[in-house]
């Protein structure tokens, strides 16, 4: 009998962890999402903040407890699940590959989340309104098409095989990015109007890993956090002119 | 008989690539630095931008080729040659703790670079030299001492066992560990000097590394690109005052 999964992540907001909840999810896997539980009952912040100081090595979360194995730094927790749960394309060179293609997703959502936080993390948006308005206009002309371009690239050499990144089934670095195109939709309503003009191959994408019978389930189900402007994506009016 | 590596990476910085040379260096693989090879002889930045072109998901170097295979990612081609040459730790939690090591060094060095560049790679440092500032007296006061701190208890905790992050042989994230402290004490030696009175625990680290045979002999050959303003670790006297 395999121990049910534990996450510890923040429980106000989607952030890094909701990469992990979504492959927990689109497999089926039952997990605990620890801070989201009554504290009373060992869950809550508390219990994040006891389980990062009690290991060894506890940085930041999301941290996943599999068994006596302690999982920390998300496209690692991602790796290790894919490989569990048939997310994992088959193929050395594909799995190289699916691995390139989700840190390179890690660096676009990294990029993305400086864009309201340019002066860096230990400083409130409110304290760098300026800076992320030139942050913002450079990140849309430049970066987030570059970013999209090469996705977009990369469902089309792959579309004889499925809607998929690789191959001809959904494998991990495909939740990465349906997350970050959600994210960027919700942040930048105006510029993806136009992006998924450009690429629309971007727009069918998503729609199909909507379909996703357990996914779905899971993004209108109250488990999904809403987008807010505490997280990872957020948005910001002032930073997505029309 | 195994094709030698080929890395492609930028001939006139350390930069991304510098993590893999150190890892190649310190296990004795001989390598082609493609990007720094003659273009009459097949190589030069025109060999590196043709690769990135012509191979499937190519997205920015560094990358390597190793027979057959094409690797990307920094931290995935360290995690492929730390595999095939010993300088990955025994047993699956130690693996996981690796990853995890090096990717938080990875996040440690990449806002290391959003402090000289705190709109984004598409500006130049004089375009954005006002908001550099205010990075660095943010990133300098909070993030690096958290930063250092956790690797210090890092190596604090295995103290009895070596003088690296992990077991008692060097694993590829202590080389990532290195070439950060490398870099810092380039890019903010006022700033280093102090941080290194609170954790020498790091200094002797540094030293321990330096000390191993064929990474010294690197460090002091012309191989070694040193640092400059147009890399990863950037020296601008006005971000690191007295």
């Amino acid at each position: 009998v395999t121990e049910e999964y534990q996450l510890y992540y923040w429980p106000m907001i989607q952030g890094r962890g909701e990469f992990v909840r979504l492959l927990l999810e689109d497999t089926d896997q039952p997990y605990r999402d620890v801070a989201r539980m009554d504290p009373a009952q060992g869950g809550g912040i508390p219990a994040m903040k006891r389980l990062l100081t009690d290991m060894d090595y506890g940085f930041a979360p999301p941290v996943l407890k599999a068994g006596d194995l302690l999982l920390s730094q998300t496209i690692l927790i991602c790796q290790f699940l894919a490989r569990l749960h048939d997310r994992m394309p088959a193929g050395e060179q594909e799995q190289w590959r699916a691995g390139h293609l989700a840190l390179t997703a890690y660096d676009f959502a990294v990029e993305t989340h400086n864009v309201h936080h340019p002066l860096g993390p230990s400083l409130y948006y409110e304290q760098q309104r300026d800076e992320a308005q030139r942050a913002a206009s450079a990140f849309l002309e430049h970066r987030l098409p570059k970013f999209l371009g090469f996705y977009d690239s990369c469902l089309q050499s792959n579309a004889e095989r499925g809607p998929w990144l690789i191959g001809s089934q959904l494998s991990y670095p495909d939740l990465w990015l349906f997350q970050i195109l959600e994210g960027l939709c919700f942040s930048f309503p105006n510029a993806m109007r136009r992006c998924l003009r450009v690429y629309p191959r971007l727009g069918e994408f998503r729609d199909a890993v909507r379909l996703r019978p357990r996914l779905g389930a899971y993004l209108s189900s109250e488990r999904r956090i809403p987008f807010n402007e505490l997280g990872l994506f957020r948005h910001y009016p002032e930073l997505d002119p029309d």
